[in-house]
């Protein structure tokens, strides 16, 4: 899909290629859409790819929607495509948690948006978080006591534009006083093109604020890392 | 101040020590207070320095205060202590801007509380954000522009309560986009005392949040800073 690659092969070496891989990982933002926009030759080559016989995969950064919100994306920009074609950050996050067994009595903190709630939810995990606290403020007071839930296991952080004061609390409450507690970055991307003119902070700002204040450094399941090169690699 | 070495000070070591040294230099939070109680003995300690005729300041990285405001507690905990007495990160950040010699038709935009936006006024430098952009929100349209002031040449961040993806775009976009443009730290701590129970995200966390969009380092003027300690010597 790069221009400067797709110059350089010939019609023989593009046949060759073709028939030496047996699936196709492609990145969605700049490559399949550019914000609400497709990209020209994009429909062409998927159906050229899918009618011989080849494995497609979506792979994802932005973890504000899940694999279900992507798969209408595509499907109202006019491809056809299934929601077990589609790799985002978020089900990578529920993912992480399912291979490593974790407790379903346990919970999951949330700093971030609907799509790793969903993903989470669809894995059969318990979440707290997201979009239910961004509205929540805090009046700091001498003797006020934030409390947080104990039986939180893990801490998934993404792109959050709603990102504040007490969900950065809430977040390095869990990860700094619940024994074992995991803390997962969806991806670390300084910016995103959220919109068509311009970047935006990415998951890598809230991931980098949540370092800040833990001290700590988190485990990464997006792009890239080698848990989703493992994950796609066994699937 | 501190309880150990206290203890292993005899009366004629602890003479000795008070002919030798000109100025002390103390923190405020654990030291002077706690939250908004005062630490046994401070009265006492501080009034016997002062009969010896001894040069005291006060240290403190939070940057939520201007030294006006500082003063203010000092004197309702019962302390007489003047403005000039007192060292805080936003008093720091403003003085990095004269020492040197930002340019005064420049603006600084600010990632933090009153403290600072009082201390860049009073040493007459223009400031922006702050708590006025506390509760702006960001609706992302495709087409939306968010625009930022170009004339924005310093980014300064501090403990900021009411963080928001507002902010963090446009010290972001001033950091990336104005050539040249500074980007300050008033301090790096992870986290701090705001309430007397609990620990709270600290300067440290916005820091690193920006650190994390911008993929930039800060200069930090607060404690532990060269800046600061050079500062202090030639006062």
């Amino acid at each position: 899909m790069n221009g400067e690659i797709s110059k350089s092969l010939s019609a023989e070496n593009a046949k060759e290629l073709l028939n030496s891989v047996d699936a196709f990982l492609f990145d969605c933002d700049g490559v399949i859409w550019k914000g609400e926009k497709l990209i020209d030759g994009v429909p062409q080559t998927l159906d050229l790819l899918r009618s011989h016989g080849k494995k497609l995969v979506f792979v994802t950064n932005n973890s504000t929607k899940s694999r279900k919100q992507y798969a209408k994306k595509f499907h109202s920009l006019g491809i056809p495509v299934n929601e077990d074609e589609i790799f985002s950050s978020s089900f990578a996050a529920a993912m992480y948690l399912k291979v490593n067994d974790f407790p379903r009595e346990k919970k999951v903190y949330v700093i971030g948006e609907e799509g790793i709630l969903e993903e989470l939810e669809q894995a059969g995990f318990t979440a707290l978080g997201g979009p239910a606290d961004g509205k929540k403020n805090i009046e700091l007071k001498s003797d006020c006591l934030f409390e947080h839930d104990k039986n939180v296991g893990a801490v998934i952080v993404g792109l959050d534009q709603y990102i504040n004061f007490y969900k950065l609390q809430y977040g390095t409450l869990c990860i700094r006083e619940n024994p074992g507690c995991l803390f997962i970055a969806t991806n670390r991307d300084a910016v995103g093109h959220l919109t068509d003119l311009q970047e935006w902070p990415g998951a890598g700002c809230m991931v980098a604020a949540i370092c800040g204040t833990t001290q700590k450094e988190p485990i990464t399941v997006g792009k890239p890392s080698t848990f989703l090169m493992d994950f796609l690699l066994q699937k």
